[in-house]
């Protein structure tokens, strides 16, 4: 009990810059819409990391410190450290992210949702336990289910809106008084639940006229983008489509395009990781306009 | 690595009943259709086991051995765990209830839902880490989302379909094509996603005509029914609307109610526990039919 404690009172009087404004500086220092997602597969490790108890954290931090340059935002997917007991090192690389990298956001991906008493216990799971500045959340339960989310102010919700994988028009797409239920999601974080300007949308890279009709109704809302890179949605289109007034406003997401770009060669694992980054950060910003 | 290696092998080799007949059997052995949730909030332990490093699995143990022969599942909520830091513990308690009361099923209670290459991962974290019975999961993202789960055959994956918090009409209420959404839900899982006979829904007790409605449309397929006891649900009006036409097909949840339901007297935590939740399954009995 007394590790968690500790924690506990550090993250209460650590001080924090909110998440839209911590995302923008980070945007702006460099120069980057690219979101670097962390997805450590240990099935995909180097050899000289098999085997070893904290292959996790090493395999991560040596990606963090080869891509940091180059990202806007750090996103770890919660589900490959919980299928291998591995939270303690998540937590880990969430302590070395914020220790090294402070003005870089970390982003839980999570994708919680549930009632209120519950979602209060999965806001300290990401905010207060893993520290993370943003978690993304999921809207069918409704406004109260990611209103605990918004008690920390200075954190943010990314709420689920359209998403990339082949289901993802199961509900999405359904059809609500002539309009698909995802731009009423959308329309609804915008106008109801965005009250301190904390909401973030998920809204993915394979549908390029999508992102635009989610963009032209909810402003300058930051967008998490996941569905390039290994997915194959298309930066031009994904860019010119998403982009706000600014040429913002977007966290692209590349996952495993990154992590497991070493092919052949001399490069090491997080060189290859550097190069990918840099090329699709600097393919990113050929479009913003 | 070799902790988790160890728990693979084992749960691998495990043999299964299936969940839906785990349950039913389950259900007629106990004459029940109450599920007790684990929702450990340390606040509200007894003072005798404030601050202690086991407290949240010595207090789901008595709590699970005060009430296992009236349950017709246990159905811890992940989030509490998570955001003490205490997936040990839990696991500690699916192991106990595994090896202890190995005909009653485990519904971890998680909603996830993610694409299915992080699917996958979640599913391996409720069925292989925590060896569950059944996992309760998001819709939102489609078919895709949800069918990993169901390639462990003998598991369950029960769907959110219409939830008891304020907000659940937000969404679940949405006109789509003169039907609200949650009834599409329960449609589309019972006459497409349920391929194998492993689904079931999450549909809350206080719309009871929402919940006969449900049942119309799903025929035998099991209900995980939130919202009686402390949210206030009424218990004849609940497994009147819910009930299959032989009396069962519910899951009938019930977690601070019986948790919590020590106020004075002599009787310690746990038999006050066992004692609501003797009330509870026998109040529910007196309406099955």
């Amino acid at each position: 009990m007394t590790r968690y404690n500790v924690a506990i009172a550090f993250s209460q009087t650590e001080p924090r810059v909110n998440f839209i404004d911590k995302l923008a500086a980070a945007t702006s220092r460099h120069d980057s819409l690219l979101c670097v997602g962390l997805d450590p597969d240990a099935a995909k490790f180097p050899a000289g990391l098999q085997g070893k108890s904290d292959a996790i954290f090493t395999f991560c931090k040596a990606i963090i410190d080869a891509t940091a340059g180059l990202a806007c935002a750090f996103k770890p997917q919660i589900a490959y450290f919980a299928a291998l007991a591995a939270e303690d090192q998540l937590q880990s690389i969430c302590d070395y992210l914020r220790q090294t990298y402070p003005h870089i956001p970390i982003v839980l991906d999570a994708k919680r949702g549930d009632i209120g008493a519950t979602a209060e216990q999965y806001a300290r799971e990401a905010f207060e336990r893993y520290g993370a500045d943003a978690v993304t959340v999921n809207p069918y339960m409704g406004f109260d289910s990611v209103a605990p989310y918004m008690e920390w102010k200075d954190r943010g919700a990314i709420v689920l809106c359209r998403t990339s994988n082949p289901g993802g028009s199961d509900l999405q797409f359904m059809n609500v008084d002539g309009v698909p239920l995802y731009q009423h999601v959308a329309r609804m974080v915008a106008e109801k639940w965005n009250r301190n300007g904390q909401c973030g949308l998920v809204v993915g890279a394979t549908f390029p006229q999508e992102l635009a009709a989610v963009r032209n109704i909810v402003g300058d809302m930051p967008l998490l983008v996941p569905g390039i890179g290994a997915q194959g949605g298309d930066i031009q289109a994904t860019v010119r489509a998403g982009r706000t007034a600014s040429g913002g406003g977007m966290m692209i997401n590349s996952s495993r395009a990154i992590l497991y770009a070493k092919t052949m060669g001399e490069e090491n694992y997080a060189q290859a990781a550097q190069r990918v980054a840099r090329e699709t950060r600097d393919a990113i910003n050929l479009y913003r306009g």
